[in-house]
């Protein structure tokens, strides 16, 4: 995060811990669970949100908030899902919070949706700091960016409920070791992992398994 | 950035431009040439640093300023290039700004440097608003980030005097077109760009000789 007085970051987070708090009532009031996507551009987090919903389409009601700096690429590949979406714009700010999020929620017909997918703003270093009233955070990590991600940004990992090691089908082309990662998670996050292609759809049935209809 | 309060957020940027003018004096005086490497975690800086390193070392005296937000991965391999560098951790910081390269520049002998490379933290959105004082900035993306990285992130490509399409070897495996990439900036940031391939040597001899030779 950026350089700002300690007292004023105290209250940034103390008031968006507040909302996310609130966020959370009303979407449980609703019979909503979200989940929180985060990791850095590129990683493939929309692609993996589109998978997991072709997989679960017609059993549960999915919605999405999609977060980009600017633009409606992703909204307009999540539309073509047929799911209601809303899309968020930061302008400038690098990860989403709750009140974004308190927005958000309130175009969304949250009493027709069972599942919400939060797609967060592409980064792995601010996200972490806010959390937005999701039931569950998870972080999606690309092969193609290197062996080091994990341990060069602990905090998300450490932070997340699940971690999404995506586009293992380059890892040999990429000199990439899956199993350095998996260790650096064992040894710094132990949490919950996943290994997924989600462009030829590999893994994302352990995943939506697990995320899903184990934990309803 | 995050939300803070316009008049701090006033305070912070002209500040940091303050502190960014005075690093540039500073190298000046030294006949220093600094350049800020930007770009997303796992897009490749550090490799094409190294690149750039075995390419002018000999010729020029390389100097290196390596941010990451915790660790010492890029600074380790930096090191072995036998040149001066420094780590910056930033801790929970998403960029680095003028302040931590006016502490780093009291650690490198800049009499005895010709041209320092500055790797900053892996984002697309947060360095750009924090010039470091550097005669010029750069931002790398990887193919592997998908096509619609320009135009998802605009402003950084717009403050940035050259871009390196990188990772170029791995499109065929990705659907990517790279002309959909280089439209893009032709478009939104009409900079000078290269291609490149830092794993195979592949690109890098046309950047260092735009960036160093051609600029002396």
């Amino acid at each position: 995060m950026h350089k700002i007085e300690v007292s004023m970051s105290r209250d940034l987070f103390a008031e968006n811990k507040k909302i996310a708090d609130a966020n959370n009532v009303l979407l449980k009031k609703h019979g909503v669970t979200a989940v929180d996507i985060m990791g850095s551009i590129g990683s493939g987090k929309t692609l993996l949100i589109e998978r997991m919903i072709e997989k679960v389409i017609g059993k549960k009601r999915v919605g999405v908030i999609v977060g980009d700096v600017t633009g409606d690429d992703d909204y307009n590949r999540i539309r073509q899902h047929h799911v209601p979406v809303v899309n968020i714009n930061t302008g400038k700010e690098c990860h989403l919070d709750a009140h974004l999020i308190e927005h958000a929620l309130e175009e969304l017909d949250l009493e027709n949706i069972d599942i919400l997918f939060v797609e967060n703003i592409g980064n792995l270093v601010c996200p972490a700091d806010f959390a937005l009233g999701c039931d569950r955070r998870g972080v999606v990590i690309s092969v193609t960016e290197g062996e080091d991600m994990v341990r060069k940004h602990p905090l998300i990992f450490q932070i997340a409920d699940f971690v999404v090691i995506n586009k293992v089908d380059l890892a040999r082309y990429m000199d990439v070791d899956i199993n350095h990662i998996t260790q650096d998670l064992n040894r710094i996050a132990p949490q919950r992992y996943f290994l997924t292609d989600a462009r030829h759809d590999q893994g994302v049935d352990e995943l939506v398994q697990w995320l899903i209809w184990e934990n309803e």
